[in-house]
């Protein structure tokens, strides 16, 4: 398919390089290609310079938002949280319309350490991206692990979780068909409901953070045990 | 040891029938006692009514909550979390001065199916507990389970998480030792850190609601999957 990642981040580069060794015809949206390209600095996150992740990854082709709004058949947003609303108001409304918009982003509050949430509780990123894009289909998934157990769940041994969440059953299987190519297997996959889900698998992230620090590492995912 | 739960709901109930089996001498705190034990109808919870409880667990005392705070060495609160504050208030400041409060309270807001939380992502109940009685040795754990699940982890079968958080090393180390008595083994507790822990798993516990709709059951925990 053709699948459009917003966002350069290590998310966006994890999903993106998978999307396209699964033969998706994929682009990455970026505000400014040129400057994008001509960073040469480490990023906060750690992640190497995105122009030495695009040497080696080169048929995802980096292109403006609104040039990966009209190639994608499917958006995922990959950006920073705290910016989402508005890097999918530059790939366009228009663009997003009638579309599946899959939403992996977190609106963290960095101020805290490890970090807490910009919104939580009454409200969600996930809503608010569906009620600025109201004729979006919005599913809100693959937030709660780290982006290379994202794309890759058998980096994990045997079964652990993923959720999902959002208004349009359509989408929403689409979406699974797109875990599934991942490799997160359909019994492991969660459907929390209506967007309102994305509330509730968004404020999971503050004891996910909590657990990189206990346990010392981000490679890991919960499983749900039942009796 | 002489420990006080208070509140006589479901988990009250759990906590209390289970740390007297354990040998321990326990006491119930209540408003009233009269009141509690003249009930007749199931309460809100669809719990039986106390007196029904009370009669096959003579060995757990009932008592107002101001005795039940002088008989403590350990305290715990399971009450409502919207009322835990007026509850502890009434145990008695004094009371719980310098003993271990033990809080599996939850601030869920009802309004909300599943419910959400009252207090959320700035502050959490275990922190306002903390804050409200400072003397007090607060460790925040075992709300994110059923209650029959946090006195008996081995209803549910293999490794699965419980975690805790609070101020006063000391004060963890002997919940810990309740905890293993009441079957958590050591490599399953999960240290948070200090009370603000407490936000980040009360934080958990609107996913834990829609996971109890989605999979159809209480009767679940999470646990840790490492690469």
């Amino acid at each position: 398919m053709k699948i459009a990642v917003i966002g350069t981040g290590m998310v966006g580069r994890a999903v993106a390089g998978r999307l396209a060794s699964l033969g998706h015809d994929v682009v990455i949206g970026t505000r400014n290609v040129e400057r994008t390209l001509g960073r040469t600095d480490p990023e906060h996150t750690g992640a190497s310079p995105y122009a030495e992740w695009h040497r080696n990854n080169l048929d995802v082709r980096l292109v403006p938002f609104a040039d990966a709004g009209s190639h994608g058949e499917i958006i995922v947003n990959a950006t920073n949280g705290a910016v989402s609303l508005q890097a999918l108001a530059a790939v366009g409304a228009d663009n997003l319309a009638g579309k599946v918009l899959i939403d992996i982003a977190l609106p963290l509050d960095r101020s805290e350490t490890p970090p807490m949430l910009l919104v939580a509780n009454t409200d969600s990123l996930g809503e608010q991206i569906q009620r600025a894009f109201p004729q979006a289909r919005v599913v809100k998934t693959l937030h709660t692990v780290l982006a290379d157990i994202m794309v890759d769940p058998a980096r994990l041994p045997g079964n652990h979780n993923i959720f999902l969440a959002g208004e349009d059953e359509a989408a929403k299987n689409m979406t699974k068909e797109l875990l599934r190519e991942f490799g997160w297997r359909d019994e492991v996959i969660i459907d929390l409901g209506g967007i309102k889900g994305a509330r509730r698998s968004e404020m999971y992230m503050p004891l996910f953070f909590a657990l990189t620090s206990a346990l010392g590492t981000y490679e890991f995912n919960i499983a749900i045990v039942k009796g």
